[in-house]
């Protein structure tokens, strides 16, 4: 057998774990996660159980993996944000990317089913909330310095701002199932109006 | 057999029906859609599958009860606001009722659910979309009545209005579970700016 090298065994790994996550996400999203059994997620990544488990300890570890591969997406967002000369602009005028985000039927569906598990289930909720955190924390911060880039003192509680920013974001998700003709364009602009104002307030 | 008066037969199956209904919930927050089996719900509620099915067809027809009865709920909350003298003020100051619907663990949690199963079940999905068609309508005529009293012409998409003050509540459905310890009252003080701003925008 030959052995592969150094710089083949690393991405192969990670192409195989990716398999995994995908092959989960969408079991999870069609069958709910208590519907995906392991046996499931491996006939449809094209592996065996035990591969399955060599990566996750169970179908909950899978779940941290994708909420944190959410995590990530979301923070390089913040990231162009952060790197924009007027933070202030940035946050309030380019939310189109995110309103993609949270609005594609799959990572919608697969967002849905993931919360509604964490309301359940104990262990999920920690990941959920330890990934929230995180973010709470970069978009407070990402907050303040808008503020402060255009010498505001807010006079709502700061906390509250960004919890009510997450509320419309994540809220959109649910809109998105609710209501698949809802016009993107025209909500942007609303919500451009309303982050200006709880922003600025 | 004792023959049941008029008056006595119509509550006992209302309240039969209530019962059926209440144990669903808990049987599809504890283990979701598809791992809530009739037998499991037909066991919590303490009676036979027979009896369930003589009052709905399957589960879908217990989600689209339960749906019915959260719309009828929030209609009701709307009621409350156009009965007010001062509309405006009614739907930015008197939230407080709306967030604990929202942001109730066991309704949040059932909420979660339905929508992650409309996200994947098509017969659900149009039990929670025609919902929403009517809460939408209603919520946007209630704007409108809105404005008008204070005579403010929108030079936003009125709909689009709708739909970021329904993203904003539904959100925090969302966030309650991902962030428990939030500042109910705080968060209420963040929603009326971003509410007045909207609807005055």
């Amino acid at each position: 057998m030959q052995q592969p090298d150094q710089f083949e065994q690393q991405p192969k790994c990670e192409i195989r774990r990716q398999q995994i996550l995908d092959a989960a996400a969408e079991c999870f999203r069609r069958s709910g996660f208590h519907g995906a059994s392991i046996a499931r997620i491996s006939s449809l990544a094209g592996m065996s159980a035990g591969h399955i488990y060599h990566f996750f300890a169970n179908k909950e570890a899978i779940i941290a993996a994708i909420v944190a591969q959410k995590v990530a997406r979301s923070l390089e967002m913040l990231s162009r944000f952060e790197a924009e000369d007027d933070v202030f602009a940035a946050i309030t005028n380019n939310i189109g990317p995110v309103l993609d985000e949270k609005m594609d039927p799959a990572r919608a569906g697969i967002w849905l089913e993931v919360l509604a598990e964490a309301a359940r289930n104990p262990e999920v909720a920690k990941i959920v909330q330890d990934a929230d955190q995180i973010m709470r924390q970069r978009l407070l911060s990402l907050e303040n310095t808008a503020r402060d880039s255009r010498g505001i003192t807010s006079q709502l509680n700061p906390e509250a701002v960004t919890e009510v920013v997450m509320a419309m974001f994540d809220g959109l998700a649910n809109r998105s199932v609710q209501n698949p003709d809802l016009d993107k364009e025209e909500v942007a602009r609303v919500m451009r109006v309303a982050l200006q104002a709880i922003l600025s307030a």
